[in-house]
């Protein structure tokens, strides 16, 4: 079994090495741009643990790795247009450095590209491998769509929310997981359990997301507390405090909702009390905990030696923890 | 040998039957839309021709026509919020009748969708059909990006010029020719010299719209005479033109390219007398003619019996001389 830190190291130098055709300018800068922008790229070495984990080679995996790190940059690159984001990683947007059109074609050309590296997998898992592929890529699109319906919305169900994560951002997870596992020679049951791990962990990890932009330690969390109560984000948190809230609760969140000039601290402190009394921390920790036991239920029927297995719960506990 | 219109309304039928998932709303019904809208829709039906014309099962070459289709579809809506269109084949386009956002993104679940229909095929020639595509895919994604680079330069030369429409609209057609004749049993050979049959016929006709754009009898061309020279976009006669002009013809061209108040009809007679003097359409038909003749010589090299051959040269012909 080879570290994480191994299988990262190897799929950085090759984004790093990736390059584009010269011509036309405008059509491939954008691509080796935003890829240099870093980011985690915990997906890419997450494809080659998976293809690890059952004992294949991660040489053999490492252009699907790059597939999924090129497609995941194409969604912040038309995702951002769409935001109408300045920054990325704290560097200038392609829309913004470039034009929306620029952005548009090259995000384009971007899922072209990665569709080519997917390819590059061997003819007798190339329709498995495509499948999970397109399916993931349709629950991004999917994700994306129902995330920017809910912004014209205040009526988001739970169940909505939860569906809407799990499209935007666990299948993408969920279906690195599998594919590196499908590479790495996993039977379908063993495969599709991978599947299911990394996405009921994707929906985990959002939910501590939206946990930790409330009540984390702003020095580890490394975001500013409450961004998303700022920008009456949609989270798990709010939802589920505007289906509970009664009274003068419920007068605060809408007076907070809607007020257009505001003390950021003050807004903050307030959205929060309401939380407070509502107890929605616990609800949210409860949900997180849910989809948290689901991953763990996926794996312990994965068919692995027990240190594989141990190895990917550590994993997990580490993504789940890391920042209280 | 089934007849072309036979092949066109059996595609048009699978278009038109097409269905997408009810949910999110504002990603599918923008792709139902921008179908129905209808088009000639003569690319997929080519695919099922050149299937045909090499004995294979057109039944077979129907989703990967859809594919086609929707693909194109996709560019087009693309396309459109990057010209800031407000028209689609007389209706409302999909960006202004939902917004920039929901073009986008609809664009990007088109073309999953597309690669799913283009997966259909048999695992044979998944790898060889899915590779044409994504050359395809890439070329078109190139030539729109050299075209609007166009915009902003004024010193084209002919040679790009004519590589950006091979990209930008010849590739489509060479590529869906070529997957139609791999579809069908033809030999990579078969399958390749097809491909630049298709490719150089695109190219024939779309220096032909050039052509008709200035000197097309407009009851049978359908469009406003002198359309591009109003926009002044730069097609081959444009680009000719600019080359050859001297003295009293240079300034007039310069004259009319810069004013931004003026009337249309003496606008479009002004050109048109330039392209006149400097015997323009002569080198524009030379051109087309040198394109047309490579298709059909690559024509001529298919292993075909001689009455499928004589087909295509007809259908060539059809498309080559309808419209003066």
């Amino acid at each position: 079994m080879k570290q994480l830190t191994e299988l990262h190291a190897m799929v950085s130098k090759a984004v790093d090495e990736l390059t584009f055709p010269a011509y036309p300018t405008d059509l491939y800068e954008p691509i080796s741009y935003i890829l240099s922008l870093g980011g985690k790229r915990l997906r890419p070495a997450l494809l080659l643990m998976a293809c690890d984990l059952f004992g294949g080679d991660v040489e053999k995996a490492i252009e699907p790795a790059l597939a999924i790190e090129v497609f995941h940059n194409f969604t912040l690159m038309h995702d951002d247009i769409m935001d109408k984001a300045p920054l990325r990683r704290g560097k200038i947007t392609v829309h913004e450095k470039w034009n929306a059109n620029v952005a548009i074609l090259s995000g384009d050309a971007m899922m072209v590209e990665a569709n080519k590296f997917m390819m590059k997998v061997d003819d007798a898992i190339l329709r498995r491998v495509m499948d999970v592929f397109n399916e993931t890529a349709t629950g991004v699109c999917e994700g994306q769509q129902i995330d920017m319906s809910f912004e014209q919305r205040n009526n988001v169900l739970i169940d909505e929310y939860l569906d809407m994560i799990r499209l935007k951002t666990a299948v993408l997870l969920g279906g690195t997981l599998k594919i590196g596992a499908i590479i790495g020679g996993a039977t379908s049951t063993d495969a599709q359990l991978l599947y299911s791990f990394g996405v009921n962990l994707g929906i985990a990890f959002q939910l501590q997301d939206d946990i930790l932009d409330v009540y984390g330690d702003p020095e580890k969390f490394g975001k500013q507390v409450g961004g998303d109560i700022l920008s009456n984000k949609k989270t798990y948190l709010l939802i589920k405090a505007l289906e509970l809230a009664n009274g003068d609760d419920a007068n605060m969140l809408d007076h907070w909702l809607s007020v257009e000039q505001f003390n950021a601290t003050e807004k903050v402190a307030a959205v929060t009390g309401v939380y407070d009394r509502l107890d929605i921390r616990n609800y949210a920790e409860d949900a997180m905990q849910t989809y948290a036991d689901a991953a763990f239920n996926a794996l312990d029927q994965i068919d692995l030696s027990e240190d594989r297995r141990q190895y990917l719960r550590q994993f997990a506990d580490n993504l789940l923890v890391r920042e209280y």
